[in-house]
């Protein structure tokens, strides 16, 4: 039986005004792969009504299950579900179940504020067609059937449609006959780039059988993902491992596998972070059960504040305040004030402004205090603000993990 | 004479398999647009060459121009100058002209290294077509036209594209004729769903002339944007103006406003988040210039924290640690502790454990203490513990959005 296709369809003027990259589009791409489907083609359309008819129909000639995101927003340039009607020639109707559903939602968003009358829009549903529950936000979702493809409309907002794939995810091979799923195996991998990790893995990497490929995750990891057969995918990762054993992470993330690590060793961390602004430790909270491992933590971004934790000033004076003895002395501070295993802080100097000679932007200085000393790493980043700001939370991040992947003292600190 | 259209075409299987997100797509959108030209849509395809055909004959039979980007390398699967002399009929011919600048670029990079034979495929141009000079890499550029559409083949690698766009921009008015650069304009508005600001300006939002929409932004505020003449857009803004003024934000962003609301008085804030985890220094420190008015701030993520920062024990015992009372008691030791005109605390459950009956998860408690005395405001968020940290780092935003955004007083606090 041959491989089910999909095509996915990403609405929206703003992605043809170049606002936004359509990044919903490759997460759908990476669903539907691991659910067995072989992706065909993906498009972006503008908020016009013809335009979407148009695409809906073409994706659904050549693909068995159609994703599309984005138009079902309350106002009156979100047309997906008039395009969808149009497309299956039958009228909209109001779903009594996605107006209880958006009633619900209403009344404990904003209770004793009455319900938009465009909200109600948003229970318009073409006839026959499925209303899918949105349990991330207001537009529920449709599913209907088009020349034989099932096509799934889900809001464009990231967040709601990758809950509502992720839960659909089960019912497809009834909808789909001849999906076949196939196994998804991943390396969580941190401390070197993309081309470093290709070049310890020559001739690993592959399309089709298994199909294996490295992604750059946001959140500063890679992962090596392969999918395929149960037996393709052990082959793959057992011929990966060793290689890139210096590099593995024992969870999804390097702030999980801070966390874990901490975990581990019943320890605490305290930050003190000043160039970061809280980054470090909003990544530490992202992860559920931080709590037990994260002591209290300062953002210290003026110089008054770093004394205040405990910098000894004439430290500042002698070195400058973007300096690995500043970074040690405020990570050795926020260790003695929230009395934790480990410390960690920052200080540099993320621009635009503030640059100079010596001390040029993306300057950053990461230290981690812990039961058996302080190591310090001065960083020389590119990018801009953001870029700075994203890839020093990272190396912070990565410093406590490498203090911490060592094993496990008999005795906890 | 009407808006030459455009088309923009991303080749490559690692878009279809999700290993990227089409970035370049966007960036060819903005260039586009700026131009003068509208963005009919875009799509992405796999390797093959068949696909590659048909799409470029759809993309030149919708469009004035057609962008294409990848499959432009040395290898076996690089199959775009194949579709291209497929789409015209027409044979692949070596262009002496690509295969000197292939030449001089290797020498130039690799001095010394004979050029392997893969390079020189990429001399191959359909006989009649332009090479396009690719000042930042090897594989030069082709440029041809389809059915009377002018197609542009580039690199897939983004810096490479850029810089042969930008340098190709001046020229595209000789070959579209009736090329005028519009005028786009943006409100940016906080406080109110989408849909409420739609119900605020009935009739307002359409399609074309001008193309009027509403996108919601990643950091929590919306953008109205108007493209069209410079009067158009300037009767669409002045018209939404006045029925929006009580959502309007001065900056493009919630923390970039709240930065712009604090310099204005001269005033300084602290923060002290327990489960928002830094996100909302983050988001101010993401804004160039907050360090004139960012204090010391906290993350007290547990108890002996919150305590540690100045909150009366007796008041998490009698209210319970996510409480009103003992998030305007943190806001207050905030502000009191950094010596700060305005103190933001935030204190509940953002899951996926932890919650109780009287005290869901999604359960957020924010607080502003400022010169004038405190607010607070109980929020029941929606989605998962990501979505609930992000909503609740907005809505405290807002708060103090709110509190700064009247007249400044003759004496600042």
């Amino acid at each position: 039986m041959s491989v089910p296709r999909c095509r996915i369809l990403s609405i929206g003027d703003e992605l043809l005004l170049g606002r936004i990259a359509d990044t919903n589009a490759a997460w759908i791409a990476r669903w539907a792969w691991d659910l067995g489907l072989r992706v065909e083609g993906s498009e972006q359309v503008g908020d016009g009504q013809m335009a979407i008819v148009a695409a809906l129909r073409r994706a659904a000639e050549g693909a068995e299950l159609v994703v599309v995101t984005g138009g079902l927003g309350p106002t009156e340039d979100d047309r997906t579900r008039h395009a969808l009607a149009d497309a299956l020639v039958r009228p909209l109707r109001a779903s009594p179940v996605a107006e209880r559903q958006i009633r619900a939602r209403w009344a404990r968003l904003r209770p004793g504020i009455p319900l938009a009358d465009a909200n109600l829009r948003q229970a318009l549903v073409p006839a026959g067609a499925t209303v899918l529950v949105n349990p991330a936000g207001t537009a529920p979702g449709i599913r209907a059937r088009l020349d034989g493809a099932v096509v799934l409309c889900l809001p464009g907002v990231p967040q709601e449609m990758r809950t509502m794939l992720t839960g659909l995810a089960g019912r497809l091979p009834a909808l789909l006959p001849g999906l076949r799923p196939p196994t998804v195996g991943e390396l969580w991998l941190a401390g070197a780039g993309e081309s470093e990790v290709q070049a310890l893995i020559p001739g690993l990497l592959r399309e089709a059988d298994p199909m294996v490929g490295i992604t750059v995750q946001d959140e500063g990891h890679l992962v090596l993902r392969a999918v395929g057969t149960p037996a393709q995918v052990r082959r793959t990762l057992a011929a990966a491992r060793r290689p890139l054993a210096g590099l593995l992470l024992p969870a999804p993330g390097i702030a999980a596998s801070v966390v874990a690590g901490l975990a581990r060793r019943r320890a605490r961390i305290a930050c003190a972070e000043s160039c970061t602004g809280g980054r470090i430790v909003a990544a530490l909270t992202a992860v559920p059960g931080c709590s037990a491992v994260l002591g209290s933590s300062w953002v210290c971004y003026d110089q008054a504040a770093k004394t205040v934790l405990g910098v000894d000033p004439s430290v500042i004076r002698r070195h400058g305040v973007v300096s690995e003895a500043v970074a040690v002395a405020m990570a050795e501070a926020a260790r003695r004030a929230a009395g934790a295993a480990y410390g960690l802080a920052t200080t540099g100097i993320a621009g635009p402004g503030g640059g100079t000679r010596t001390c040029p932007v993306g300057t950053v200085h990461v230290a981690c205090a812990g039961p058996t000393g302080s190591i310090v790493r001065r960083l020389a980043l590119n990018g801009d603000r953001a870029a700075v700001l994203r890839r020093a939370t990272h190396a912070a991040l990565l410093l406590v993990w490498s203090a911490l992947r060592g094993p496990v003292p008999v005795t906890a600190p």
